[in-house]
């Protein structure tokens, strides 16, 4: 029972020459040549061998390292051999690319093989027309657990459970249910604690492996089964889901379907993956790049960045017409135009500065009536001591290298008023989005950038044509 | 033995009128007026009711959301019934303000009681003189692990180890060990897999329990123990850690000292919090806010988005210069002046965009040779690409808005230029950074958007002054 077979060589303490990954955690290029090189010279047996030890994260790193030809290649040459649990662990597009290669035949017997989780993660990205095929290709009882998964929505508790789980009732004792556990050829691969539940399903408690195994075999389920429930809807998102495990530090979560009859678990893995999903979903929002990969195409890419600097160019176009107004400012003073950048970038700078902040307090719920006033107020303060630090050594710098002093002092003042519009608008702009349901990190950057941008030229050029009197 | 004291209300699945949280995961507004209220009356013993059924992580939660007088009070009013691993879920400014007004012989006490990952994670923020005499007051055995604990480096694997657990040899039965487990009182609170080690404690299998049930009473534990090992070196950094669990998906894995003995096991509840930390981390670092809290003082914030916004106000004055190096050109033709921040701020968004592909991909390890090439290659294409879509879509508005086709042309081929250059350096600045072994998120923003500004105001300006001949 020894699970030698699924970990990847060179993992253990001590030095393997033969490593598969190196000191750094990368694959190690001499590996992959040789994989290469077996490939290209068609020596299957050679390709089975040395893929044979790794464990499916390992394989999906490699299928992601190699070109998409010696991919394909490499799932040809493997056969039934190849693990398709491995396509759980690739980004969509070669997951996508490796899918269509295959026929359906050969994806249903190799989801045949797979955990119901990872099945319905390869299973819902296809069209309908290949799911059903596929799904009839399978056993009943199989066929059935799957489609009632993807009949949940996207992205639902529902969809990432896995069906397999232990139920006992709650009248059993210790003793028979190590007998039961000893028995059932059929376990779930991996578990880490025991459903209680009574005839409907329905759960009176949970007992986790470590405690259960401390008690005597007399002792009876339910007077060591913990009562006070932490389940999951199957309708539940699966960040509200992963927000659960945080707050609970919790291994496993029973998921119930409406009913209240337990239907399937989620484990720690998945939700691991589903919190890495949602940091990354943040960062990428933030910065316009939709959900995008390394590993996606060219075109892909441009379609996925195209609407947001689509955005963005409106965005530009406006404030360049704010600027505009002050045509004639410019004209008779050119220096604005070489120092008004600098207002602007300050201030964009300052913005997104607290709508990061902002936007992953959001995420974290951590901004509550009392917290949100604090915030609130300590961003104000930031914004206006910032401004006043920065507009002091601005305006000196300003001041020495045009000989104006009067120079020096219109740009501090235009710099402290857009330091403190970036600090309001950094919050309120996610904040807004969030009140009306939309995910305050999508359009924040452009939002907060639009109105440093305007504010920062306008107030400075405005500031100036008075100062100096060119209206 | 039910953990029923652990749960908060209002999590079952059915309604609790009197909820903790809200259907969307805040803290009841209500809930916390009562507490307030409680709080404010000293009405010690409702406060300790109201209190008593939270998990630790909802006091955390509660913390946060109190004023600092009330937090205090809270705790005061607590007293020996406060639970020190709240302190362990609330952001660092207000765990320091905590310990800083409890004594240190009531922090002692505190700790006694806690994991001795939760202690550690207390005690290492603390002054060496506080930890010192916060030791001294503990039990040896406790203080020798502690001290062992603190001894690894920061963010260590060490640090942030559990070092309670279960270890047998590999000679023992499965009934033996049972047995062992029912009779000892002294196990570890949590714990998913069983160590078999030699007489120095160097480690020979690991056992999760889930496997261990399934096996017969005479059964040998080394005939079922998993010999292919994962473990992690005390002084591996959590990240390392981290991206072992999440390759593996381990729930737990034992820690090694440099002599190959066990010290220790680092859960995955730990590890969920590093990488949590670990994406967090790149987000602020990105927008330049450092590691920064919402509950962070006015003055710590200045202080830690100043460095940042110091850093952008020299390349913001060095743009400037760029452009004053047209001064002339500008004064002749002033829509360049009014026209120039498009083209930087289109260049600056499609920068931001390949820079956060790029340290994604670098932080998740998905940029080994082949890779690289690939995504150098698309962000070269997609650059260009996108450039020429939106140069002609620039382009004819301005033809339009100037009634001046060249002008057209112009603000077309230097955005054109700009967004290559982006693409580009939005790659090479973090790899660099990376090669350099420092951080790629840190300071990759300042350095692109100054390359793309400085790119984006030259090309135009020039290109523009060749065309008109305005030097």
């Amino acid at each position: 029972m020894s699970d030698e077979s699924e970990m990847a060589p060179g993992l253990e303490t001590g030095i393997d020459n033969d490593a598969f990954r190196d000191a750094e955690g990368w694959i190690s290029a001499l590996w992959l040549e040789r994989l290469r090189a077996f490939i290209e010279a068609g020596r299957t047996e050679d390709v089975a061998l040395v893929m044979a030890p790794l464990h499916s994260s390992d394989i999906g790193d490699v299928l992601e390292q190699l070109d998409q030809g010696e991919r394909l290649a490499l799932v040809r040459m493997l056969g039934e051999k190849f693990d398709f649990s491995a396509l759980t662990e690739v980004d969509e597009s070669i997951r996508l690319e490796i899918m269509e290669a295959l026929s359906n035949s050969e994806i249903a017997r190799g989801v045949a093989e797979l955990d119901n989780d990872d099945a319905v993660y390869l299973l819902e990205d296809l069209e309908k027309e290949d799911q059903d095929e596929i799904l009839s290709a399978l056993p009943a009882f199989e066929r059935l657990a799957l489609k009632r998964s993807l009949d949940f929505p996207e992205d639902s508790a529902g969809r990432r459970m896995q069906t397999d789980f232990i139920a006992i009732p709650p009248f059993w004792t210790v003793g028979q249910t190590i007998d039961y556990l000893r028995a059932d050829k059929d376990l779930p691969d991996e578990f880490y604690q025991i459903y209680v539940v009574d005839a409907a399903y329905k759960v009176l408690g949970t007992l986790p492996l470590d405690k259960f195994l401390r008690a005597q075999r007399a002792t009876k389920i339910d007077a060591i089964m913990n009562a006070n429930l932490v389940l999951v809807k199957a309708e539940d998102d699966q960040e509200e889901a992963a927000r659960i495990f945080e707050r609970y530090d919790l291994v496993e979560v029973g998921v119930v379907d409406e009913n209240g009859r337990l239907v399937g678990v989620l484990t720690i893995d998945d939700i691991v993956d589903v919190i890495q999903e949602e940091a990354e979903e943040d960062i990428k929002l933030l910065a316009g790049v939709g959900d995008e990969d390394v590993s996606d195409t060219t075109l892909d890419t441009v379609r996925s960045r195209g609407p947001w600097l689509g955005v963005n160019l409106v965005a530009a176009v406006l404030v360049s017409f704010v600027i505009g107004l002050f045509n004639a400012t410019i004209e008779q003073m050119v220096a604005l135009a070489v120092l008004m950048p600098i207002v602007a970038s300050m201030g964009g700078n300052a913005g997104a500065q607290t709508m990061t902040v902002t936007v992953r307090a959001l995420a974290m719920r951590e901004l509550d009536g009392g917290r949100l006033r604090r915030l609130i107020r300590r961003e104000m303060v930031v914004g206006f001591a910032n401004g006043v630090i920065f507009a002091v050594l601005l305006g000196v710098v300003t001041a020495l290298r045009y000989s104006d002093v009067g120079l020096g002092v219109v740009i501090g003042m235009a710099m402290v008023i857009n330091m403190i519009v970036a600090g309001t608008f950094g919050i309120l702009i996610p904040l807004t989005l969030d009140r009306l349901k939309a995910d305050p990190a999508i359009a924040s950057a452009v939002f907060v950038t639009t109105i440093t941008d305007i504010v920062g030229f306008f107030a400075f050029l405005a500031i100036a044509g008075l100062w100096f009197g060119l209206f």
